[in-house]
């Protein structure tokens, strides 16, 4: 039923035309009948992610001991929307917008063993993981065609994790996603109007209250953000200001590294193992485009956001966009504080 | 750990400083361990909605059978985040912005009968649904404070649904929820540009392509859009331009009865029962308020937007504001055009 052509066996992404929210379209539809398993959680068993040479998925990159063996690996994702291949297509269809999906899914796996939990890899394997991100953002930002690069996690089965085997995920797109344009629009229309960062006032502000601040380190502020969507939410920041992830240093990686670690140790500890999303914000591809986002090494500051899933999203989040914090970010900032991150 | 001051004991909404988004703060915050319970559906036995004089809740509105008996009811939600009672006290707090969570959070009991689902209510109950929302949408336009109304849905566990009991949900906003705003921009500017209502153009387009329509009826036209964000998301258009829900007509109340009734007939057979939300998508309040949207008669169009939730809301999402459709709406159109509504 697709538009047929030369685009006829590539994924697509379309343009929404009143809201301008790309979607991504698979070239083969699922049947009705294809979605009633997935909303049970996979039966454990046999794992891909677990082999080294597991159903012939190439390998991207990895870490690997002085015996060889891979301590963090890269592979293409299982089902990728988006695909590095071909050009990108753009053009009208009637009154809507298409081009090719083209972009790149990468999955990275945290770690060689099925069960273990990012919070008890240690501060050293997660470090691994932090330095593969980094490489994967670099060599990724290379190639004209991406616009965007976001590194995400889906942890427990209602954040729409259902494999089991700790991994992150790395999503190129070949433009800049809604959400993300309007997170860039409003820091810069704050430089505007105060030619400040918006997150180094965030950071301001919050270390002049205190009450949303969770930890404090030598490069990192964790606070729950005054306006959060989830309760519980909580956001990375680095204090020292920079609009990209790519350049972080060496030893803002360890220290983010061990930060990540504490904090979801305290979120297991807190909250029984909930499920959770994060998202790693940084800023578009910095190959030089016209009159785009000029000050954007100014107004812009990767950070990450750390999203507990305690709570359906209903209709009226869909609808409205508002959300319902049925825990303050100054009582979950108290909480996560508070609680020990030992075992 | 909240504000304190004459606002203490409300809750509060607070905007999001990078994004414009509002949120809702609970005054009362849920501990950690009360969001274990509510990651399992409720375990059946006593329902609240099944009695007439239950738990002290007030009946704002009813329709009622010759022997008084209710057949559909209004009542104040059960845990409101929003309150009639108080100014909207809206001010600056260091570098952030809130104000008194002031509005209505009415819950529409839409049968007396615990088990049955909407589908099988059949039309002449599901009009008086209809009807209710429109008697609700009018007398609560005539609140000064009220902004926005939105008619919502929640069907199944996933979708933020844990009663059972058929129901639908009313909310009533002291702002313009930053979804609808973000809808109205579109429209409006896709009318400076056209001098077409966008809507009305979407009607045009599917019905001379026909592959995204699954039903026409004399108001209605049901279609996939184009590039909608779940798999099987179907949107219901009325066929006579109007930005407002409360002006619809008799004649179209009772085709669209008998359209919702048809279309969750057929998305129960075709995707076995699944969860489901949907939004009836209105023009804000239309109290005059000096040069806003001049041209909304004619650039906005209401509609209902219904979206089954077969798919996790994951981190991508959540970060990017992107969506996967694992099924085309071209195919989905198909199948649901296809399927039959019988039993």
């Amino acid at each position: 039923m697709k538009e047929t052509g030369d685009d006829r066996n590539m994924n697509e992404i379309r343009r929404e035309p009143l809201l301008g929210r790309w979607v991504s379209v698979l070239s083969e539809s699922m049947k009705p009948e294809d979605y009633l398993s997935s909303m049970e959680p996979s039966a454990g068993g046999h794992c891909d992610l677990c082999e080294e040479e597991s159903g012939g998925s190439e390998e991207i990159y990895s870490v690997r001991d002085e015996s060889g063996k891979w301590l963090v690996r890269v592979v293409p994702a299982m089902v990728p929307v988006f695909s590095p291949e071909g050009d990108l297509g753009r053009k009208g269809v009637g009154i809507y917008d298409r081009m090719n999906a083209i972009g790149v899914n990468e999955m990275l796996i945290e770690s060689p063993q099925h069960n273990v939990q990012p919070e008890d890899m240690g501060s050293d394997q997660m470090l691994r993981v932090v330095e593969t991100f980094t490489s994967r953002v670099i060599e990724l930002e290379k190639d004209v065609r991406i616009r965007h690069i976001m590194i995400h996690k889906n942890c427990g089965v209602p954040s729409g994790d259902a494999c089991g085997h700790p991994h992150s995920l790395i999503t190129a797109t070949p433009v800049i996603p809604k959400r993300v344009k309007e997170e860039l629009d409003g820091a810069k229309q704050y430089y505007e109007y105060k030619e400040r960062c918006i997150f180094c006032d965030f950071m301001r502000e919050e270390e002049r209250l205190k009450e949303r601040v969770v930890m404090e380190t030598p490069y990192f502020l964790v606070f729950c953000p005054y306006a959060a969507r989830f309760p519980f939410e909580f956001w990375i920041l680095p204090r020292i200001h920079n609009c990209s992830f790519r350049d972080i240093t060496e030893e803002e990686q360890r220290d983010l590294s061990e930060t990540l670690s504490i904090m979801f140790r305290k979120l297991r500890r807190l909250l029984k193992n909930p499920p959770y999303n994060y998202v790693l914000h940084t800023a578009p591809s910095r190959i030089p485009r016209r009159n785009h986002w000029h000050t954007l090494g100014e107004d812009f500051h990767w950070h990450i956001e750390v999203m507990p899933r305690l709570k359906s999203i209903g209709s009226f989040e869909l609808g409205s966009g508002m959300y319902t914090l049925t825990t303050s970010p100054e009582d979950a900032a108290k909480y996560l504080k508070e609680v020990s991150h030992g075992d």
